[in-house]
């Protein structure tokens, strides 16, 4: 008789939802099956009855069991049920096999626990809603004046009042480009879905660094193509050689605030990557959607060192004016622009209409200028406060860089002791970090600390949280 | 020596475009060969000049070649191309592969001829931009107030206080629902994908009946979903019962207000299809864009039948107040709305949180209603007027069914003279209609005329104009 393992890289509970699944899905349960009770469950598998509960929960939630008051519980039967069961989308199926599951499983978690009020969010990658404009904002939409032929379908590539506009932003980041080579995306994550539906083959590799953000997004993962983290150092042009070989490929980079880490590529490595990949014929990504947020002034774009159109380079208001707006660009050659744009017209027939005139309104009257100069002084101030509690109270178990901007510290313990346990502990004391192996599987040392997000009271509050889960473990 | 063939379905044009592609995609002609000049290839197919130069052009838009100043057109050379030439994502494929050439060649014709100022559009399924409230919506932005929370990145299924309003809304359509029930999408196109993605595999079958808009449009199609047209009759029954097999199955359809036909179905014919999809446990989606468009009272949606779950239902403002605004919404069982907000999460991040605050304040502060009797009073203006021009011009060589509302008439001529080369002759004198063989390949009798989209005056002339054509042809 099977049991759980208890040595395994899966939790007792996840255990026992796969096992349920198992027989479902080789029809040992079929529909309308009557599953034994909780307590015969938890004898079979020598477990409490609330790990049952929990996995039976999970079970229902999904739609694959059904309880009937007074009856018990059962396999569940109505028709979407079974397109459920049955319907394993390629995307699905890649990401649930190649992505590593307790990875997935906290990305799963995380989504869902940053919907509840009364959690505290330690790594959250988002403004707090308290630096958001959000009165300016409505008064703007006082100022805004439209025309109807702006709130009909939209043309492909997304209004061209605001892609002239961006032409004149883009300027100031040193990117000289025309309305025709430019694609209002629903957000940056819509860019990177958009190239993978349209650039790419199955197969395909995708080049990045390690930790990257995209291990807990997955967008290329989901498409089937192949993930290769390499470090950015001395041998990264040779390795790139070796590597590329016939299959077609693309670098994807954050060179400026990288996200997790912060890190700032220096003028050299920019260079270094530009030049591999030319040589190499290895397009770029340069997703550059948090330059605003440095302290400093930024370094140049990737996509400044050229015109042959080698870089595509994302930009968003994501991480700046707000998240709702779903409002981002791509900067491409034309051909590039117009395969996404077609494939775009096919997904939403474009992006809100709406959006799109209050992000050209904020960008031509200033007002986003003006707005970002406030922001860039209060993340500084969140990011001081932050240092300041690592300073008095972490020095001794872990390390990190002062921030230069953005959102994000690169906590790194000494010892590896960030593990989904960890990760689920501080959970039940409603605290919520983004631990370092959603970026990086085998990375058990880092937390992606934000000081963006939570309010300052929060943030000293989770951190001490923190502290004590540790100085109990250690 | 290959040739264009005469008297083939695609025109010359197309032969030679997909002549030279082959040559590229077999490596014939590799990155950088100079092609022969134009003059050469003309004497070599045998056409016209202009004929050659019409296929470069379209193969310089698709960036397979570049022309440079003085020395010639050569295969093109950068990375991106070569992403572009490899890259064959499924879901193109599945589209060019399975969709009928000349359909799949007139619908992108029409998404491009839309783009453009001086065209008559006599198909166009959207509001006039004189008949959007273009003026009321821009100061309704002024009555709008905005909390930091809404205006962040959304929860997975949407504005929860649009979903509240929502369950009001469609309370008057007969439907009863909670927020837990309702998905927010970016209009009804983008539910279509998210079941197409996240309910079904490749292989599965649609049924359809008819014509059908889907045809145009192909969001299934192009997931690899095998279409079944059905007539909507006495067998529908029977045809069902036989035709289901043991794949997953689904049955699209629009009763009310029909695309194109603009029919509406009886109720017998809606209870008769729910009870056999029941049966056959066959999950219905039921498309109801355009039942607030009725110029008399609409038929009760097929949703308002169950409790079960069977039916998933869409909704729209496209139709209704502004496509720009890109928000619709899908009404469906838990499981079904938790499966597409997360694959909606992954797509996009979720809609333009400020399109959800301008929708909520149109439909609860009672602008949307008042708005709705304005509209439908223009639309039967205009329809009456279209009528009036086809009872005096075009009795003798076609049929049509009087408006019930919405957009369309259905206009069927006794001979089957709705061509490609009809619609390229109309392009030509910058009128642009809606075939009926983009709704079901084989119909050669039919155009969907829109009366919403077009000026009255372009209505007219637009009319005329293919009268005359359709004179000198007969």
């Amino acid at each position: 008789m099977w049991k759980p393992y208890r040595y395994s890289h899966l939790t007792i509970h996840e255990q026992i939802v796969d096992w349920i699944k198992t027989r479902i899905g080789q029809g040992d349960w079929s529909v309308g099956t009557k599953l034994p009770t909780q307590r015969q469950l938890a004898v079979q598998f020598d477990v409490n009855r609330s790990t049952i509960q929990l996995a039976l929960d999970e079970l229902k939630a999904d739609g694959l069991l059904e309880s009937k008051v007074g009856s018990g519980v059962f396999v569940a039967n109505n028709s979407w049920n079974m397109l459920l069961d049955r319907a394993q989308p390629n995307w699905h199926q890649h990401i649930e096999s190649s992505i590593h599951k307790p990875n997935y499983h906290t990305i799963k978690l995380i989504n869902k626990y940053e919907q509840l009020d009364d959690i505290i969010r330690l790594g959250t990658g988002e403004l707090s809603p308290e630096l958001l404009p959000t009165k300016q904002i409505e008064l703007s939409l006082r100022s805004i004046s439209l025309e109807s032929k702006a709130i009909g379908y939209s043309s492909p590539q997304g209004s061209e009042k605001l892609r002239q506009i961006l032409c004149q932003y883009l300027k100031k980041r040193g990117i000289e480009t025309t309305p025709e080579n430019i694609l209002i995306v629903s957000g940056a994550l819509q860019a990177l879905q958009l190239i993978a539906m349209g650039l790419l083959e199955e197969g395909s590799i995708i080049f990045q660094e390690y930790p990257s953000y995209l291990n807990s997004v997955h967008p290329f993962q989901s498409a089937g193509m192949r993930m290769i983290s390499v470090s950015r150092d001395a041998e990264l042009t040779d390795k790139l050689r070796k590597l590329k070989g016939k299959r077609q490929s693309l670098f994807y980079c954050v060179p400026t605030l990288h996200n997790p880490t912060g890190d700032n590529w220096s003028l050299d490595e920019r260079i270094g990557l530009y030049n591999v990949c030319k040589e190499l014929q290895i397009p770029i990504i340069e997703d550059d959607v948090y330059h605003e947020l440095l302290f400093e002034s930024p370094l140049p774009a990737i996509k400044t060192f050229e015109k042959s159109g080698q870089v595509l380079y994302i930009g968003s208001v994501s991480k700046t004016l707000s998240p709702g707006l779903r409002i981002g660009w791509v900067v491409a050659p034309t051909p590039v622009i117009e395969r996404l744009a077609d494939i775009k017209m096919q997904t939403d027939y474009g992006s809100s209409a709406f959006s799109q005139e209050i992000v050209a309104y904020w960008f031509s009257s200033g007002l986003y200028e003006k707005h970002l100069i406030q922001l860039r002084e209060q993340l500084k101030r969140r990011a001081a406060f932050v240092e300041d509690i690592l300073e008095r109270q972490f020095k001794e178990i872990a390390s990190w860089k002062k921030s230069e901007g953005g959102f994000y510290i690169w906590l790194r313990f000494h010892e590896p002791i960030v593990n989904k346990a960890l990760f689920l502990n501080l959970l039940k004391q409603n605290v919520l970090i983004n631990p370092g192996y959603i970026y990086d599987t085998n990375d058990l040392h880092h937390i992606r600390l934000s000081y963006a997000y939570a309010s300052i009271e929060e943030l000293n509050r989770g951190l001490n949280v923190l502290l004590d889960l540790l100085t109990e473990i250690t």
